[in-house]
């Protein structure tokens, strides 16, 4: 039952994810996501959209990861992608959070999870890529059905929606022509600016 | 890209499952859960407690079924598991439902989506039996940690929670032997009256 405890531990931990607010909104624009809404999305983004990743991938892998990468904010908060913090600090910040969440469970999941959750920080495998492309395509999506709403709120260029998502080719080539094509769309319609 | 256009309007119009409010509430009682975090939260549930599960499942599919089982209360709305009003009107209603949404998928992954949904609802496999532990289980969690604040707010009692949640023994003898424990702890400590 000892073991049966700790997994009930952390289920019960991790329900703090619902109240870890995001700075981009829902599609409607009529309030922010949380990291627990964010992250049911892109799991089954992945899986819906599966068929554009450049690599064949084990989707069930993708899946597992996507609904884990933001539970270590518990403890170090919602970086924004376009924030000036994102440093190796807060990386370290958050390497230390996920030790210390996914440390709740049984070592073999502990070790499973944490695997999981570096796979994907580092974007390194076909895996990692391909759930990087939802984790920044859902954002994306966002801002554009709002117009720019969090673009405009925090000031946020072309320049740097570019440099921050073009990582998305390297999952998918075909998902990373649709992004282009809704950035471009946007300034064009002025929900983002140029320069 | 007819393809993708389905797809993608699959994936906007399914932003509205985080408005589907339930009637249970997150773990520190402060407000009311909505369908997709609830979702998510399962889904990591099952993830985490598979070992517990009375026969060998294929963990991705049961993971897979939790992530779209609300889908469909878009247009039907939440059914509180203790209303009188679950009948077969409101499980032709919910079938209604789950094919206009994943009718909007194209004909290959609707099939699959649909297939998922109707699984999950008749409970007879393996996987959606076990999948139906955590959907019942998450909200016994969440009253017993509430000392019991939806059971109280909708005069739920014993037997009803009981006869609602029995079925969990048929996905794993362990975790309904973990369910008994908090209900009967709640009867004690007062969060569930007994008659």
């Amino acid at each position: 039952m000892d073991r049966l405890k700790k997994q009930l531990d952390f289920i019960i931990e991790i329900d703090k994810v619902k109240n870890i607010m995001r700075k981009t909104r829902l599609f409607d624009g009529s309030r922010r996501e949380n990291d627990s809404e964010h992250s049911w999305h892109i799991a089954l983004m992945a899986f819906i959209l599966s068929e554009f990743s450049n690599e064949k991938i084990d989707i069930s892998k993708v899946i597992k990861m996507l609904l884990i990468h933001d539970i270590p904010e518990i403890y170090a908060g919602d970086t924004f992608l376009y924030s000036p913090d994102r440093s190796a600090k807060s990386e370290e910040k958050e390497k230390e959070a996920a030790c210390k969440i996914f440390g709740m469970l049984p070592e073999d999941q502990k070790n499973e999870l944490l695997g999981l959750w570096v796979e994907f920080e580092k974007k390194e495998t076909k895996e990692a890529k391909f759930a990087a492309v939802l984790d920044r395509l859902e954002p994306l999506m966002q801002n554009y059905l709002t117009k720019g709403m969090t673009w405009k709120e925090f000031n946020i260029k072309f320049d740097q929606v570019i440099n921050a998502n073009k990582h998305i080719e390297k999952g998918s080539l075909k998902l990373w022509e649709y992004a282009k094509s809704i950035i471009n769309e946007s300034v064009e319609k002025g929900y983002l600016g140029k320069s």
